[in-house]
């Protein structure tokens, strides 16, 4: 009998449910009939009043089972619903633009390609020093094989005034000249607008560091240069907010940004951030930007670079950040976190990266 | 032109939104109806696959500008706006309760009041250590005026298994001795159900750290003693989870619960944890259960603790607990966040307690 | 010239590093010498008080181009140095032990080895629900190849203690008479020590969830009892409380102790909390105990397991925990999180593990 | 007798630390005169590989009870001190001019004295909109007794790209045409270098947002500018970091820097940040910078603004930040946050500023 009644009153349940979705559909038709002609007529899409006065009318209107905060749950999810259809067009479409503006052979750095299949290992000293430490480093990695980045600061963000500041111009022309001796392309921070000329004319990418990932004029700035831009994750950064940073760049026209997790800020010591590896993964699965791991400035320490570094390719990283230094304990800057240069052969011997040849060769590596 | 357009589209949605209410209040009758056949039969009043069944037959329903994804937003909320009126009684109920459950005099531990009016210091040592320790202190507890509960551990809940883990039982006996000598109630901490009974039977409030706020097996248990419950938060639990052990112990038949925020554990490293006193203004807010803040563990340090006791009488605590100990730099555990006499003295002076009488001293310093 | 006298100036330096040192050395040998006589007589190895005394008297000393604060801190030093070759010793032991204790066939729930090299399967539903559905999910499971324990809630820690509590000691028996249908040993959570006994009676393995990391009386309870304990990371607490919570464990007794990460919290919101592999890295490093990974509740979301899996096992955990059920859209508890048994089947092979097979079958997997 | 071979062993203590501390002092004279030479010759005063190698000499000594980890910790500590009595004098520098440089009047801007005794209100809309919403705004403001300074941003610097970006230019000349009306000094956010002279142009202060804070050449840059500088936390900052920045401002030149707390993430989703009252009272103690604190920011919610505006003040902020809008509900950005005109002025009475007048009204309002 109870299965009854209850089967009964389940039929009227779903006869309802498709009466209100009619009249949901019928309020979205007249929806996108108002937003046309407020497009043509350049008024603002959203009035936060207008809805205010409509849940006062539907306050007003005759009780039921549903209070006062029902229906404005239920109505502010219509709003919203409302709002999606008009202007979150350009959300999805920021989002399908994401997903869909890089080319299938990846993002090139000079011949290097980015997110093409091969891991790609950005990897250098922490700061640009001297011509003999330049040197040294870019020949070391240079002599191993797969496809590598040249990485050292000429611009360094230091948190303390009186800390190392960078040789910045110097340091530019010592790292693209050493780069370009050794074949490599290069990639070094831009810290802002004012210096941004001066970046773009040397490097082969343009690096966002994490303190400046909501520096929304230096993103905007850099979606009208002609060069990749490394965006790097801020350490308290949500993966929306690093999104919506990225989309600053790709609104502004520049298409070749590749994403970086570098460890975010928590409770634990014994490591100088918190490795996220599972933002990679949300990170590949909601954009088609490639997406790299800085594992030095996430772990901050040289022992179990190895072990997180498999990890990190084994969730999808399309290539590693890693500092090396020819000699670790004389470095201007973040000495214990660089590999030396032992332990950076023996790493990438340890991830099996030393024989790699590169996936499609003829593809991605032609003349520029 | 367009502002007649404008006016009539949205006469139109007015018009949609009223009839879409009428369905919806009609569609909340069925579903209480439903409910209370369930409620009968004992049946479960939520079923997942039912709004998943509902949902497909929605996604099959003749289409409109409204798409899949905003469908299922819509018929979302109108699914929780439906359990909120069949099973969030449950939840407002508690809420309800748990604002209302307080008696206007406050909390009564022996012949002191919590959240009465009269700011109540929680104070006393980390442990209890020996006879001597625990008269120094008391004595010089009980001669400040104002209104004061006794604290010390006996159970310590020590990270390190090789740390003094307190006196247990004996620490009890002394804690009750030295506190009936000078008139002073107590608080003590209780780790376990196992140990429950024997902490109940000497102390007069018993104490949940902030290590045990997810213990529902020791909630639950102090749901039916007859003594008030001092809850700390966990140093990572939000303010809503908080809520929900209380509602453990409340549900289970105890409305004495006083609330403790004691600092959350951040990325800030110059405080042991971080003082958290926007969540004092929120529980007082949402609850009408006492709230008081633990400053010796929230800061760990002592100096700024005169501006900080200030800052959480201002924004409404009802108490303070504070480490006090009459040679801090001696004591077996937390040496070095607890105030010594003199500081003690100091900072009551200092909050303009020192002067202070209890505003209602018949009400609540009755015999008992 | 100055280099001759920077280098004749470093040679007194290297003369006094070397008188500094004899001194040190004498001083070491008469510290371990009082600490001889105190443990003869029972006295406290670590007085404050006394180090307090020398540092007034080291202040007064005639002045220097140290400073109050500098003579400080190297005399801490020093005075930190001594406790660690006096008592020091018990935490040296503890993680040498940790390092040692873990036999090489890794620790045995009864014929499945976890910890000696094949990555082993904790899975099954979160709350023991039905018969049917036991029966279900432990067919599916044991269907499978590979070393698996099947897991399941019986007493469950709800936040929300008007949520579905577990089936409790019901939930033991047909977990128990289940798992043995299939010759699965199973796992299961104990919240306290009021059911550790029926727990113990039932289960292979008993699990100390999060929210009980700090329990201290359960843990120290859990190393008296004689089957291996699963001891999970709680959400909020650094890797070395983790490991200081295994060490209670340990230290009374019990040698079978598997770590658990399962994520921690944080401010990002994609996820339910986010997973730490590097913990793992670090764990591993540590100690010698087994690691696993909890995916289920570090994602809270299962679009993205499969490539969080892999790295979890590339960085070197021994196994992983996944929740699977028959029905997700169904169950009491968690039903987002819960694979079906189809993604779980696609898991196991995406993950490789489909044709594994034991890589010591005979050593591990003998009769008992 | 005990007793007595202890006494013995405690005065050979004694005298060993005199010998080493007499041993360190000259050794520190020594590090001084190295020092003094680098200097002349412009060397690197800091030389890890000189530390490797003497402590790798110290190693191959003799032994005796301290082993190689605790010589090392010694060491360290030492090396750590010498390194302090060289080059930490800069910071200590920092610190100190950062307590000595803020005036008794505290900042001025233009007539309204922060940090002067008198509670200053940084009050005004989110951003600037309209030229009826600010005057709207300014005239309520103007109207309340008090200390204020007009605030509204006129570059925002949004996370969502497609979110309103300000008014800029336009929006600084609204900004300081309203103010002047009013006889209000007035305070708006910098986002850039490129940008920097034309917001100091126009507004009497210039603000740093927490999104900023890490934005050294932007720092830098105002170091050099004849303005005060507001200087928010980052949201993810802590308070060391937040020095530093000021000293970036400090240390080029800019004497005129107020603090600003404003809520730091964490885990808690019942405000928008957490408030970190224990901040104000470390800054302050810390340096003699004015700090002020951001309601609106920290808390996103207005209903508990009272009591923590309360605390905030107890806790001896020297101002507070708020943002007020005539019509919050139709606001352009943070529409949630922001207190109505009616809210803000029974905020005032509620903090018992209405009726407050200034301290010292002739040593600060003077014309100018």
């Amino acid at each position: 009998m109870t299965q009854r009644w209850l089967s009964d009153l389940r039929g009227e349940i779903d006869t309802l449910n498709l009466d209100i979705l009619r009249l949901l559909q019928r309020r979205a038709e007249v929806v996108l009939e108002i937003a046309a002609i407020k497009r043509r007529e350049n008024l603002d899409s959203y009035e936060p009043s207008r809805e205010e006065e409509m849940l006062r009318t539907l306050a007003a209107a005759p009780s039921g089972p549903f209070g006062a905060d029902e229906i404005r749950e239920i109505f502010r999810a219509i709003f919203h619903a409302s709002l999606d259809i008009q202007n979150r067009e350009r959300t999805r479409a920021m989002r399908t633009r994401q997903r869909g503006l890089v080319p299938p052979g990846g993002i090139r750095v000079r011949d290097v390609a980015v997110g093409a299949g091969q891991p790609v290992l950005f990897v250098g000293p922490c700061s640009v020093e001297t011509p003999q430490q330049m040197d040294t480093i870019a020949a070391a990695i240079a002599a191993l094989p797969g496809a590598k980045i040249f990485r050292a600061g000429a611009y360094k963000p230091r948190t303390n005034p009186y800390s190392f500041q960078g040789l910045r111009e110097d340091g530019l022309q010592l790292l693209r000249a050493t780069a370009r001796r050794y074949g490599l392309p290069t990639v070094t921070e831009v810290l802002d607008t004012s210096t941004l000329d001066v970046v773009a004319e040397h490097a082969d990418m343009l690096q966002v560091g994490a303190r400046n990932m909501y520096n929304t004029e230096l993103l905007k700035a850099l979606g009208k240069v002609d060069k990749p831009v490394l965006l790097k994750r801020g350490f308290m950064a949500t993966l929306d907010e690093l999104l919506l940073s990225a989309e600053y760049i790709l609104s502004n026209g520049n298409d070749a940004v590749v994403l970086c997790e570098r460890g975010i800020r928590t409770f634990e010591p014994w490591t100088r951030n918190t490795l996220d590896l599972s933002a990679v993964a949300l990170l590949k699965k909601e954009t088609a930007l490639p997406v790299i791991v800085d594992l030095s400035h996430a772990l901050g320490r040289r022992d179990i670079m190895l072990p997180c570094a498999r990890a990190a390719l084994a969730v999808g990283a399309d290539g590693l950040m890693l500092e090396v230094h020819d000699r670790p304990e004389h470095a201007l800057s973040d000495g214990f976190q660089q590999l030396d240069l032992d332990e950076f052969s023996a790493l990438v011997t340890g991830l099996g990266l030393a024989g790699a040849t590169a996936p499609h060769p003829t593809a991605i590596r032609g003349p520029r």
